[in-house]
């Protein structure tokens, strides 16, 4: 295979050899295949959790290779659907696995939420099923909110009463972000200022849970999420991965081209399909959720479509393929 | 229309006209087949709220009606997907409207949930996320549950201190209906229940709101439901109307027979969506949440086979025309 390539490469066929990797089955790291991934990147974007740490700590070999890349000149993202941090505390995360990420290199969907609504010059107020991440994140653009914390309003009464509800007249966004204290007045209130056609309604993400081994499921934000969603009636814009917002908000922010973009996740539904929505190349790392078998057509639930461009068992071969490789040339 | 009927009837053809109002569009009611529909029929199942009252009391006419049906010897079911009463304390609501509702006479899902659990023979213990008419239901078959009312055990807590949250081992199974108290700790609970795949997973119903006019929505069990099933990842079996349960239950009760049952309500999605389902006959009213638009194939955004059988202003219409063709003949 690596022979191929070099004749591939050699005749100038590299598009075709890029095109083949795409609409083809996925492609197993190895050392051209890298060289060929860092040459045609300037961007790289990470997930965090299955990909730089797991529930036992920093991945080994993860943190050498961003390493490796930030000294090749790579402009590195750290991208997160976790709506529960601000840049700063996420940034403060990452340290502590040994990561020397600074805040702007930080991508959550707390911050996302806030640029997104910046970005649309947007006026009014928000009105929050979320955390107070949301709120510092908000606080930094001067866009009101309100709705931060527990919320049992008229909780011992029934409906008809709960007709009398007060509303905020000036709120015209509902965002809905993680929020552990989710009460059926939050849902009440959230699908009621959703009722005006014109409330914009945005969600930080629809992870269903978080990752837990064990008899304990952790509910995520799409918990809160499909509540809204359904008493509303309404589908919000979800900001962060799979969809479109996350990376759209970044490319603006820093005039990136998706063609020289990479994102690294170990996720094939969320982190590989950003990157396939936004024509962004992709790397699946099998240190997490997703598998062998998943990038197998033959025993994969997924489309070969939806199939990354690279695969490989840790984030910390791509470091090791490229020292071989810079060893060898 | 009227003439041709009298003939397809005079030619022993009246499964020929039967089939042309099921698969054609919805027939206006008129006394022929007010009589028609009256005579194929033994049994009635009245969807409540829309149809015998609304916001503003009873519906004129729906009472006449429901008496003239009792003595011609048709038997009478109120069913209703709301969760939150006992029989007894929907009949007693009935009662307040001015129906002579007898507590067998009612079908609640707080019921259905207990019976269908009954029907199976259930052993083990529920964990509801409901309120504490389900709890009644269930206690009159002596089956055990544990959740009702305000749940906000760890709330101070954070992930990952929420995976020493503690089960009840004996739960093998999961009900969801209308919970005021919906919490964070409930939906974490109940999805981690759900957890153990034999768990059972039943809903009681998916409405999204309960009728209301103005500014608030009130949010219904789909909400509860919603959050449950995203976090879980599992679809439960939904026991109200239009899913199947409601009246398989009811069938097997009374020994039902489908073809001479009629459904009549207000809603093409659930009602006449229960009585396609289950292959009753169908009358929808118009003085609920269905409009004559929807029975329009021009305007509908409903199929032809979703349409009911017959459509008619009010239930009290089929009153009038059953008295006008008595008169008649």
């Amino acid at each position: 295979m690596a022979k191929f390539l070099s004749r591939v490469r050699a005749l100038g066929l590299q598009a075709f050899g890029l095109r083949y990797g795409s609409t083809m089955a996925a492609q197993k790291l190895n050392a051209d295949l890298s060289r060929e991934l860092v040459e045609s990147v300037d961007n790289f974007l990470f997930d965090c959790d299955g990909v730089l740490w797991d529930g036992k700590g920093a991945i080994p070999g993860s943190l050498e290779t961003i390493k490796l890349l930030k000294k090749l000149g790579k402009r590195v993202f750290y991208a997160t659907n976790n709506s529960s941090s601000t840049r700063e505390q996420y940034a403060q995360k990452c340290q502590k696995f040994g990561y020397d990420a600074a805040e702007e290199e930080i991508v959550c969907t707390a911050f996302i939420g806030a640029l997104y609504l910046k970005n649309i010059n947007f006026t009014g107020k928000v009105y929050l099923v979320g955390n107070p991440a949301m709120g510092v994140e908000l606080d930094k653009y001067g866009i009101r909110h309100t709705g931060i914390g527990p919320d049992q309003e008229m909780i011992d009464d029934f409906y008809p009463e709960w007709l009398t509800m007060k509303l905020d007249p000036e709120v015209n966004c509902v965002m809905v972000g993680f929020d552990k204290y989710l009460s059926y007045p939050k849902i009440l209130k959230a699908s009621s200022y959703l009722k005006k056609q014109d409330t914009i309604f945005l969600a930080t993400n629809e992870d269903s849970n978080l990752p837990a081994k064990g008899d304990i499921v952790i509910p995520g934000t799409g918990t809160m999420v499909h509540a809204v969603k359904c008493a509303s009636r309404r589908d919000p814009i979800v900001l962060g991965k799979p969809e479109r917002p996350m990376f759209d908000v970044l490319q603006k922010a820093h005039n990136l081209d998706p063609a020289r973009c990479c994102m690294v996740g170990d996720r094939i539904n969320t982190d590989i399909g950003l990157a396939k929505g936004c024509g962004l190349k992709s790397l699946l790392v099998l240190s997490g959720v997703s598998m062998e078998a998943d990038v197998n057509p033959e025993s994969s639930i997924f489309s070969k479509e939806q199939f990354p461009d690279y695969y490989t068992s840790t984030l910390g071969d791509l470091e090791k393929h490229l020292q071989n490789s810079q060893q060898q040339s």
